[in-house]
């Protein structure tokens, strides 16, 4: 056994410890209420960084949640690792359908429930808890590292946007590390080297002065939520067909490796989409393989519509206001902004006479394709290999992570994403969980790939 | 000046206080945590009636809500009169655009603010303060009269709807006198003769197992709010044509009289329609005038969809499961359950592959005109041109009032629906009121057709 290896298993315990202190922080990021917490969960991750001696560890403030920043930068001549996680989380809601309370880390067999588990308090602990065993037998890393945490994540990323773009200087690296993404299944290790944008918009739709009766004015009333069933039924039919002019024209074409890799499914990986999703059928456009269409299509969804009247029992309402919440994902090379555009322009069209229509872009991410040869992706690849035994696999990923695409283009580096979260993740839903198993070998990989990248 | 108007004139203002007294318990069926309102309400009506020395009074137990009933029997030889009103009142939200509190009645200029102000406490309050008018000052009424005022008139009005139907001696009558509807303006007075029914529903899209991440399952994943969007929008149109297969068929033929009063709309109604609600056109069936569009058509509202997150922000959720509330107003013929099987059936033909979709009845009522040539229509109608010295209308209702239906099909009396509420009375919506003025002639008005009646 390893030295490596012998302090990693030796303070397992504690590593999970410092992780259960940062979850039981309610950092919740798009709640104003929670503003606080988000403070003491920058500040637990500064003082991670403290117990390390890294250099320059500050909170930086910005425009709305601190950055977290700290630097190690005495290994002479080696490459600069920018190291990427976020302390905020997701809402609880509907908080009724958690098992254990949201904010108590529980374990449950081999896994920790708790917000925030892997997305990604988790993930970026077991990346700090890395480094801290390098330098607990070794006295000094393999390699340079800069590390920035972010605290508006699930709330858009603005400020880390803004200041990546300002101070590009202050980030100056050799690569990117992002452990924020996973795998297919414990026993496939992944590489991600694709992820899709988003486009996140409200639509506003206002009809009477005010909230009106249906009997009186049922027939002649503009009714708002009519109006956005009528816009997003418009948008997007029931086969997955988005009806957004000029939407399509940019994607990118997709190697002839990856088309395979779609088609062929080796891995098995639509059963499994079925099976965490407990439905007995897919949905979608049908002419592309549900791998492609997750991965590498643009895809609308809904993710809530408010205005009227859900409470128990019956309320014969019009609304004067309703709003729906609206995103696209988009894979390269359909630019965020470019979208928002397509998409307020349809929204009008498919507008009726006589209400009055906004549409409001909330945040929006690019699209990143990182090449699969450069030597820090190599290096992940070998981490993997050793740690699970296992050839790993690349693939894409659906969700967006707008850093990498920023990384990638304002910095100018290869970002490896490498990620141990797994489907049944419950990610941005109730029970989110991570799994021990993987917590800990995700540990054991990083410490790898730091120690090849040296 | 008559012995009646002194005693009403000198006593405007305790009837006033009597209301307020009422309006102050938020007596609001439909929101269980407010069961112990909804019987201080009960108890404060049946009160009214005791002070008036009725008979029997007493409240009756129902399966949900309780009945308030009282008769004043001693008029030998002239006829009953059932009087009916109800002291549950609509819910308040969004309660931050109520300008005073919702349930503290506040007075300016001639309206009295306060949720139920008109709907109906006000309307059933001026016709017991008639009642009390009459008989403080003759001893004794005109007529005959048994009170029953309900409390789940805004929850559908189940309990009064089996009641009626298991006791149909107990409420053996002439007439029924309903004060729960309104006149087009200060200066226009009416009666109203027919009524539209409604069945209203829940639409419930069952799709994933638990809520999933828009970025990992976007492209393959049911969306229960998405096929909300297509199932409402293949409902009714863009235009307010209502696509369900045989709901038009049996729309009742209008008189002749009726169709040139909708066409011609000699009281300019359309004008106040428009002004009433704040916006620039009217929406729905282009070919039909808009009268006969609120008042004789079938129309389909949305009220509410529920599911996914509407918070500040963004939460990039697709939901397991998303409701509509949806309702249907029923011109004569249509019979509510008839609509519901139609609706039902066009609702699942609607619903795309991959989710599961219920409909539930969440309740009904049924439609009523009633013919004006009866003596009780005619001496309703010689009270208000005695008291707003003007000839009355004869109008339809948009809304529905089912108990006026129930009265007349079960108990076979003709049914007096006159009301003192005016358009811009905020039914149902923030900043309910009810004109002062209105109030005070209603009363007037009220205790001359008891006059007359007798």
């Amino acid at each position: 056994m390893t030295q490596l290896e012998t302090y990693i298993t030796e303070n397992e315990n504690r590593f999970l410890e410092d992780l259960k202190g940062w979850l039981r922080i309610p950092s919740i990021s798009t709640l104003p209420e929670h503003a606080g917490d988000i403070r003491r969960a920058a500040e637990y991750a500064a003082d991670q960084l403290r117990r390390m001696d890294f250099e320059q560890v500050q909170l930086i403030q910005t425009q709305n949640h601190p950055l977290v920043y700290g630097e190690w930068l005495k290994a002479t001549g080696k490459p600069i690792v920018l190291v990427y996680g976020h302390y905020d989380v997701q809402p609880v809601d509907p908080v009724e359908l958690w098992e254990s309370p949201p904010f108590e880390p529980t374990v449950r067999g081999d896994n920790l429930y708790c917000r925030g588990a892997c997305d990604d308090k988790g993930q970026t602990m077991l990346v700090l808890k890395a480094l801290e065993s390098l330098l607990e037998i070794h006295g000094t890393l393999p390699v340079n590292v800069r590390v920035l945490i972010e605290g508006e994540e699930e709330a858009g990323g603005e400020s880390i946007d803004h200041y990546v773009r300002a101070f590009p200087a202050s980030l100056r690296c050799d690569a990117a590390f992002i452990c924020d993404t996973g795998m297919p299944s414990k026993e496939i290790p992944a590489l991600v080297n694709g992820l899709r944008g988003i486009i996140y918009t409200e639509v506003a739709v206002r009809g009477a002065k005010s909230d009106l009766h249906s009997g009186t004015y049922g027939g002649v009333a503009p009714n708002p939520l009519h109006t956005l069933a009528i816009i997003i039924a418009g948008l997007k039919d029931a086969e997955g067909h988005i009806h957004i002019p000029g939407l399509y024209d940019k994607v990118r074409e997709a190697s002839e490796q990856e088309k395979a890799f779609w088609h062929d499914d080796p891995l098995h990986l639509n059963e499994m989409l079925l099976e965490e999703m407990g439905v007995s059928q897919l949905t979608g456009e049908i002419e592309y393989p549900p791998l492609e269409r997750i991965w590498a299509r643009p895809t609308l969804e809904i993710h809530g519509i408010s205005g009227g009247f859900v409470g128990e029992g019956a309320k014969t309402v019009i609304p004067a206001i309703a709003k729906a919440k609206i995103s696209l994902r988009l894979p390269a090379d359909l630019k965020s902004d470019d979208v928002f555009v397509l998409l307020e322009r349809r929204v009008m069209e498919l507008a009726p006479a006589g209400v009055e229509v906004t549409v409001r872009k909330v945040h929006g991410g690019e699209a990143v394709m990182v090449p699969i040869d450069t030597p820090p992706m190599q290096a992940a690849a070998s981490a993997l290999r050793e740690v699970f035994g296992k050839e790993p696999v690349f693939i894409r990923g659906g969700g967006s992570i707008p850093i990498a695409g920023l990384f990638h283009d304002i910095l100018g580096v290869p970002v490896v994403m490498m990620g141990f979260g797994l489907p049944d993740d419950n990610l941005h839903a109730p029970n989110e969980k991570y799994s021990l198993s993987q917590f800990y070998k995700g540990l054991r990989t990083v410490a790898r790939f730091f120690e090849k990248m040296g």
